[in-house]
């Protein structure tokens, strides 16, 4: 006889986990090719030492984040050194599909791992900071570009739109899950979130990739996590100095070196009751890895459902232009 | 030459009825496999024995009625006792649409009942209190979540909202019927019914799966019969203690016994000018049949038709938000 | 220090209670002046014997309810005899204001007694069944007027409209009341119901006067004590083929006799949880009395209010046209 | 060569006339087959013998009027043997739409009549006098439901509102006109005749189907037709007990017989400065036409134009709540 | 005890009747004096003879009626001498108040009649074509301006307001009444008409001074009686070539001749079921009389009140500007 | 000179500032009275010893919180001991206007300081949990009522709809501030808050009244001044059981005493930028300080401003029904 096929019937045995990691770490001095092998060092451990089946590397990873740099403008002014900066950044990113896409996707099949991974995609002249998803079965299943780069980020990457709101479905064995991406400070954009909730209430798994490092990032994550009784994966950049073009800016000029700390980390994975599972890790590079109780959602949403008896959905109606889904 | 299609031309005989039958009975201790199967036995019976064309189960029949379970909450906390106990209730509710829809679809296709069944919906992290219409050949045609859980239901249910005040459409041979659903306490909302009333003022069968076994219950079946003009037919729950888990919640803890009646029934079915057809049953399980004489509904609208002649619709209007029909 | 008027500090003593009657009787020979007569004495005796502060009577008790005559009308045509009896009927209505409605607040006032009657009311050339309102202190408070007369109910009196839908407030010592009236079937109009709990849902009083005698009234009336939440009283006349004119119509015109019932009665009170608290009485006059403990409203309320907790204003609005607070 | 639409060119020939009938007859013993029968019968007599381009039928014509009838009610009371006849009678009536609107328009079409029926509408439980209009080639445009039934007639019939107070605009070849309609003693409302004068002053066809054979009804219709200044078309029945089932009332039951006149009729056709163009006939069915010179409408307007030059605007204000066109 | 005023208790006895008279006449050669001294002669002949208690005189009694004049006037100019006729035409008219009235006044206590009189009314340089009401008891208690001139007249008369829409009081002994004034075509206002039900439903007296003596006048006013359940009561001009200043226009001036008749009469008494009580009188001076017995209004209400249980006031509302009362 | 009102001239001297308390207190034993005396003190204090301009009170500070409670409640039952409990504490609740507000009103103005108290609300039958505004120039200046309680909370309290979204504009000297409040768990609300973002973006002054006494609850308080910019004012309720009733729930009966911590606080005030400006307070009452400077609110928007350059209104729309500005 059939069976509803979300949740099992109550009479079997078994928990419902998945394990899952994030690594805090950064790309190669904008080389393509070395962050690949980055990639697929990272994801050999994980998998090896951790058996991560879902792992998070940070906004960013490939193509790199250009902290501390200007690209040359001030206000009504740019300057051809920018213009110069902005080509090989331009150089170092992805076209979707392309080949580094497929190495990503041999990656993920040879370690049987699910990737979430931050890229700057190229499309044509414009840049976008991209969370990509690959699937070790299905290879490349979707992607999310930001949609509000902060301050200075507008000057390098454009906007996404509402076609990029994916919302992946995985199972993990028997075990289903819906990964969404909302990169740095998308995440507080609370309608955004709203949206992911509402699609992804019954198994989400809220991948955060970012370059935020202040201690209040982690007050953020847990009142997601708490907010939307999701699990909450944070992967955080950890840079130095070296992993950077030696004409890179930096903060101090006159206190050059390449331990310098250019990005400290702060990756964390929180459970949907706001408690902190793996982190947050500061100041190295490394990977975080916890097992994800599936059935925590429900016992969270017993109290608090934002999309469903929390919603007021008589008051409050979320209009997404353009979503695929509505 | 052509012929008004709702009733016949006066100088044709026959009498339009209908073999309709409330089922009295209970979930099987959660699960969702026994409890079809339950389904399937009692459909069978109600077809061989009574011939019933139309079947109304009582409220919360899949997935069961927690009744004196407080899911361990007090005003302020909720304990992790009180979480497990919802995961467990969670995992025995039934998705819209899913196997176990296609179960029931299945069982009414077979028996060739058209079927109405109190279930608790699952949609995400939200559970409803929800009735299905499930027709012998079109399958599934529609349903009604709550809007109004009462008491400590506001705990474990979602309320539903106004695109479930569904009228389903129902030709039985050469009658016409129009089913409406109201679930326990909903029958206390005077609009509601003034919603229904306007919308299946026709021909209206008013199915009230409930669990309420108050004494009282029986003069808002009959009440709401005479306002409305409609056929009711009340299926209550009869539910003893070993229809739950082992640790269910009790109402006397220290005198605990399979036979212990938790919920006593009062299913019933009365006519459109207040008359009982059939019932009321209490204290046991059962099938309660009647012939519905579907022209009692005009000979009761002669003198009243609170969506027509009775309505004063200069003075009192009813504006529903979100209805599918306005 | 100031203190909240509507309820008394918890800490203060002292149960909230009113002394209310339904007087069972009917008019005297549709002759006011004896009609006046009767009231009189019936409040003096609930006054006296039962301490009533509060006397409902029934439908047309001043007017008279012409049960059996038909007024002389068959579809298409009206008798000249009809029309003398409607003459006769016309002669024997009250005005407001009038001398009669004077006789009564004097009554009112005398006895100390509020008093809710039934009236018939003549404006000019249309007639219309109405329920005065009349308080001791203050003489002739409001009416209402029956908005949907009943079969051929309609060809003697007129439709009332919004502008008396009286919701009357009045003190019984330190408690306070909101009364209202809705007549004989008007308690099948679930919309004027609706209105009539929206506005008198802390300490409601719903007077039904009626000459329904059905045994089924009385599953409406405990209805609407459950579903309002509020006190019932319904009075009903008990009339003889005495208190008629010599002439007037009767049920079997060849069993004539001065004993002969013509209105039963099924007079009765009932509290906000549905509990029977005097009657109902059959089959003779007589003054059914109980003391409301006006606390009970609240405690109904706690699981159960339908203008209130109970509403989901979000789905169901309703529009009152021209009632005087909207 | 452009032309004012409300009055021809005076140099150009030619009169704007429209031939119209009246049809004095009945229902075929409640059966809506046999009515439809009749109904094309006289449709092709109409065009075949007279030219009618505009055929109005009497109120009630299918469907039925109950003459005589008192559908078992007293003050009171409803008896069994009147829900019964309350079913027959609603069995009668006419849903719109439905094949028997289906039929009509065919008729129209077949025979290029614009026809005006009176007919009983059912709408669910509550029953609507009517009247239709239906365009040759347009099918059903609209209907009008009587706003106040009659005595009697209110305890089987609901009543109409304000959204079918129809202006049904028809050219018939190059003479435009404005059809409405008033049914029976409708034509005693000053403000509905206001109402329909202000909305159809230019061209106004006023059709007053009734069942009243009063005299005094030729002075109410001639009234109508100069205070409007519009044409006037009285359709009354011509029924005798044979039109009726064989168990129906009449007025004298001792006499009864098949040719006993019923309803006598009287229709009649009006200009609108109150020439008799034709009728009244009594006493027989058959069909009245009159050549309608549609300029003496502007002709009748030099000096009287009730919405116009005579209307007084700065003092009379009519408010019509819920008419399509404000 | 006390008892309501309108209508006395149905045990009493009596009918309650008021001897009415309309008188058919002209003014005397534009002579107010000698026009008060036919008012005085026909008023006693009316009281002696008939025993009238209310006397109506027709439209424009006292100032006369220049029938057949043009007062110089083509489209875009005005003769002298019209301007001349004019000037004796004003001065012939009437002051209010005015010694001209205080002598009505006299007649009307001398005789113990209630007049109701038409005049020309001068209001500084405008004439006004009025109705006044005497009361034998209280002199000159009302008047009624004509609201809409017909044709040519609205040369010479201007338009009233509703100022002078009066419903004047009265009791003939123990019977009351209410006094409503329309001028000839004034009778056309279906809104006025409207008004004057509204305010005079009770005891309605309605007059109808006129100088129109069409024969279709007769269905207008028989038509008003219906519709308005009311007397009415007409009272036309007869006036002959004899009555007018010797060089007054005429319809065939080569046929002079004293006794040439200039309008022709038509007055007319008629009861509010329809029935003419008096009348029509045509080619004569004379008084009609009746006795009119005010119950008729009551049972004509019994099947058709338009400002009561036929008004339908949730569609159709009348706003009248400025009238004292609404 | 004009000045842009949002931000001060950065030429002008001095800085645009508010002093602001939270209040960690509770209210005596439901009674309204003696908790008024403790509002009185409380203010009196903050206000003297601190200079407080803006004071907020706990969730349910008036009425009470009544923890561990669970109203007799289980699924399916309601007690009559439970009904006593809510009759209790239904009058303990306040009334909107009442004495009780006007004593509020009186203490705003004597001590000078906007008031912002956690109520419970009585609305005839329902309770609501509200949060009133009190201005000491202008007295009451809105409300808002919580739209979602949390878990058995839905069992005595009803849900707030749209029009209490209050936004409260304040001028505390020459700075101008708007003023919302979210109640506990509203907290979680997204779109509440991005609506509450979205009106009062300018100068806002985020209240968050509450009973939430868990560590993660600093998370989101810190979340939400940094997501809105703008300043969060949280204050909690601490309470003993010597706070309650004496036979009040406690969460270990066996160990009952005056000083059991009943809730144990956590108030907080924090700056748009995230920054702890006092707090967080545990185990104790008292009143937290800080001196509010306006600008950070700008400061902050400078890179995230959720309802402006931040917001993609391209993507997102957000619809709020009823809202009184939309």
């Amino acid at each position: 006889m059939g069976e509803s096929t979300l949740v099992s019937d109550n009479t079997q045995a078994g928990r419902r986990t998945i394990i899952a990691s994030v690594v805090q770490t950064c790309s190669a001095r904008y080389s393509v090719k070395n962050t690949l092998k980055k990639l697929e060092d990272l994801v050999s451990e994980g998998k090896g030492r951790h058996g991560s089946q879902l792992m998070v590397f940070p906004e960013a990873f490939i193509g790199g984040y250009p902290k501390f740099s200007t690209f040359g403008t001030v206000i009504g002014e740019r300057s051809p050194e920018g213009r110069e900066e902005f080509l090989r950044y331009h150089s170092a990113a992805v076209d979707i599909p392309s080949p580094v896409i497929s190495s990503i996707e041999r990656i993920s099949k040879t370690y049987g791992a699910f990737l979430v991974v931050g890229v700057i995609e190229r499309d044509h002249g414009t840049l976008y900071c991209t969370v990509i998803f690959v699937d070790p079965e299905l290879g490349y299943v979707g992607k999310h570009r930001k949609l509000a780069p902060t301050a200075l980020e507008r000057v390098i990457w454009g906007q996404g739109d509402a076609k990029t709101l994916s919302v992946v479905q995985k199972s993990f064995g028997r075990v289903e899950a819906q990964l969404t991406a909302a990169i740095c400070w998308e995440n507080y954009m609370p309608l955004l979130r709203s949206y992911y909730y509402s699609k992804a209430s019954g198994s989400h798994i809220y991948c955060a990739p970012t370059v935020d490092t202040r201690t209040e990032w982690q007050s953020t994550m847990q009142h997601v996590a708490l907010e939307g009784r999701c699990f909450v994966l944070s992967a955080c950049q950890f840079a130095q100095e070296k992993d950077y073009p030696a004409d890179h800016a930096v903060k101090n000029p006159e206190g050059r070196g390449d331990v310098n700390v250019m990005i400290r980390g702060g990756s964390v994975i929180i459970s949907p009751l706001g408690k902190v599972l793996a982190g947050p890790m500061y100041d190295q590079e490394g990977i975080l890895t916890a097992e994800l109780d599936m059935d925590d959602i429900v016992r969270g949403k017993f109290d608090l459902d934002v999309a469903g008896h929390y919603a007021r959905p008589d008051i409050f109606q979320l209009v997404v232009n353009g979503a695929k889904d509505g």
